[in-house]
């Protein structure tokens, strides 16, 4: 208690590794120790998607324009625009209002709930009623909720993708439970290896997240593979987080079935957002929806509740264009959006085919990502999927996400939400970077 | 691994006390066993705001309109509002230029962050550098993520004051960090009581919380209090965590003091939003500002970062919509925020004083909450400060907040950011439940 105590305190262990204010004279240092932090945040920890790209960036070369194909933003192309002014409207006018300005209540505005319930229930196989959705401060916000209350409890494990999304470790990380991987499949369309997730499960295991359609990868899951995922669910005694924020952007002949189609076999916590199909990431409006006919969820559902009384929730103004934004067909925006994906990943997947460095296994149906492998022993100077993003971005400024930060070495995650011709420039570009290192990888072997 | 083990893994410690799923026939129950959840969401846990505000809400009288004083909200009453729509038309500006519907960087829009940084530093004896301001889903996010990153440290406590803002209690126990509360002296203006603090802190403590002006009591602390306390932090050599949501919302001749102006003392993070000031709470813009002129808040710093990376932020148009709303003046709008503040508070405390079951200690000088003690013992049928809002809202529909929820029984919580004459009614409907439950009391007095 005494000042004397707080100086013997250890001074290892810091975040950044060093140790602040022993003594230093001057004002303002914290003298006889320093204030720890949560050890999930200190920089010995794995780069988080953001950190990464914020380092490529940093390494951009200058003498082009550069192309941004890292993280999953088409909203500053136009094209994917195209008829979308409805939501952006809708804000307007409840800012105007000015009767949208007050706290929301803490699981969301009773009319976006029940716009979000009507939305997920249309043409599904089990209603979604109001109560069973909570608003989150986007799917990212959907994700922390969810991990927090599932993944808060001592001792528990939590079943993730790999390749997968890395916020969903970072927030294992966070509330202390262990994230387990489970792989997808390359050569199955990217199919989630079920014997592996029996495998990997135990007593504490407390989810299995899905995501459909499937980010990095870009498979869209057949009703099959999800009746499997489900049965296998059930078998364990878990639901399924069904992380659906791709959903409805599927092409090529693929179909979007909901998670909560088989809710009946095991129950499913859905998470959406409006920020992909209406190509409004920024305004962070998600939800979780539990979909959970035999009830044996309800104590989970009064945890979220519980959670989201006392940690912060979307901004109102897009709450209240909620109702606007989903309750209308908007189908023509929609289509157009489809349309420009399914170019752009045609466009992609073939240019990636011609590339002898590269290989992408199955051409993607859905989402805004492509995962493709890099064979660095074809490429000089690139070791690994990190190099190569680095030197790509360096040589001819074109990103592209290292496979390494969501789980897959020496594969790159490449985001198609652009326009063709973005696209177009982007593979000229990497192809030129590949012919390079590859005409040096020749020449190398000729001299030996 | 396999099934069997699922089976025979325990059902009790179920979040909501009861077993799911124990052998149920139809489908979709998590056989086996259930599903746990975080220990600190479950229905034991203490009450928060929002949940007990919400079963007084569902106990109110129907016949009469509802005065709603408890929670923080003034937005309602077009009287607060009055030359505000700046604010509004910055956002709608934002919405239909279509060029802030991307991802924020994670710390924030840097002209947003500037607007912070700017708005801190006028008039400051520290300077804020836009590096140094993060953006959060306003100040319950900050309060979230700085309780996370500090809080998250094995073994850690945090001093919180009671009576105080019950999100931070839940905050720790989310993160799995010991809440240790120091005392608030009604009878010294609410001045913290340093000894105690002294008493209570020890080699884990990582930060001690100052709410300035004061949620609940009130209190705008004085220079000399403010130096005091950053004295005290610095021989036990902690930051101060300084919420100055209510920052500018000071009466009755007291100055607001921000904390940072001691930062040369000890660390300051102040915590601060939009929300009160430019009364739009629902909206959900907030930060954390370090002033850390030692350096000694560096791995703090950087680990809040690190946390900010891999969660989710307040929403994109807001942001965009914060450079005009805190570079111009607005001088008009906040003083009549600031008269009709002062008015309100005047006549609640000039009423309270009439009332002889009620007591308040010391006149509010800032925020928009006054704590006021209720004698119990004068009022027939209540208890303690839970039944005490109870039955007023049942019989008067005023709704109040017991003050046990922010750790002060047999105390209430009134908000004054309402027109005086809401204040006025509400008083009288006070009284009249005072004096019908005092009549009582002397109605058994004289019996026995």
């Amino acid at each position: 208690m005494a000042p004397a105590q707080v100086a013997a305190a250890p001074v290892q262990e810091q975040c950044n590794g060093g140790a602040i204010g022993n003594g230093i004279s001057g004002g303002g240092e914290l003298r006889g120790g320093a204030v720890r932090c949560h050890p999930a945040l200190s920089t010995e920890w794995k780069a988080s998607i953001r950190g990464v790209v914020g380092e490529l960036l940093r390494a951009a070369g200058t003498d082009r324009s550069l192309i941004s194909l890292g993280v999953g933003d088409a909203s500053s192309h136009a094209c994917f625009r195209r008829g979308g002014e409805f939501a952006a409207d809708a804000v307007a006018d409840a800012a105007r209002s000015g009767i949208f300005d007050c706290y929301a209540p803490s699981h969301g505005f009773p009319a976006a709930r029940r716009a979000v319930a009507d939305y997920l229930s249309a043409g599904a196989r089990h209603r979604t009623r109001d109560a069973d959705v909570f608003l989150t401060v986007g799917g990212s916000g959907a994700i922390t909720a969810i991990t927090t209350v599932l993944g808060g409890a001592p001792g528990a494990n939590i079943l993730l993708p790999r390749p997968g999304f890395a916020p969903y470790e970072a927030a294992c990380e966070i509330v202390g439970a262990e994230p387990r991987f489970y792989d997808l499949l390359p050569r199955r369309g990217w199919e989630a290896d079920l014997a592996g997730v029996r495998a990997l499960a135990d007593g504490a295991t407390a989810a299995i997240v899905v995501i459909n359609p499937n980010n990095p990868c870009g498979a869209v899951y057949s009703a099959q593979h999800l009746f499997q995922i489900a049965e296998t669910a059930r078998e364990l005694g878990i639901p399924v987080i069904a992380d659906e924020v791709y959903a409805h952007m599927v092409f090529g002949g693929s179909k979007f079935v909901p998670m909560a189609s088989f809710a009946h076999i095991t129950p499913v916590i859905s998470i959406g957002a409006l920020s992909k199909r209406f190509m409004v990431p920024g305004w962070r409006l998600g939800w979780l929806a539990f979909c959970d006919p035999s009830g044996a969820l309800k104590h989970v559902r009064t945890a979220t509740e519980m959670l989201l009384n006392v940690t912060s929730g979307p901004a109102s103004l897009v709450q209240a264009a909620v109702p606007n934004i989903l309750s209308n067909g908007h189908n023509e925006f929609h289509r157009n959006v489809v349309n420009l994906l399914e170019s752009a990943a045609d466009t992609l997947y073939r240019r990636v085919s011609q590339i002898e460095a590269l290989q992408c296994y199955s051409k993607p149906h859905g989402s805004m990502f492509m995962m493709v492998e890099v064979n660095s022993s074809l490429l000089f100077g690139v070791q690994d999927d990190l190099e190569f993003a680095r030197e790509l971005i360096k040589e001819e400024s074109v990103l592209v996400l290292p496979g390494s930060v969501i789980g897959l070495k020496n594969w790159i995650r490449i985001f198609f939400g652009a326009p063709t011709s973005v696209i177009l420039e982007a593979c000229d570009r990497i192809e030129a970077f590949c012919q390079r290192r590859a005409v040096q990888v020749k020449l190398l072997k000729k001299k030996f």
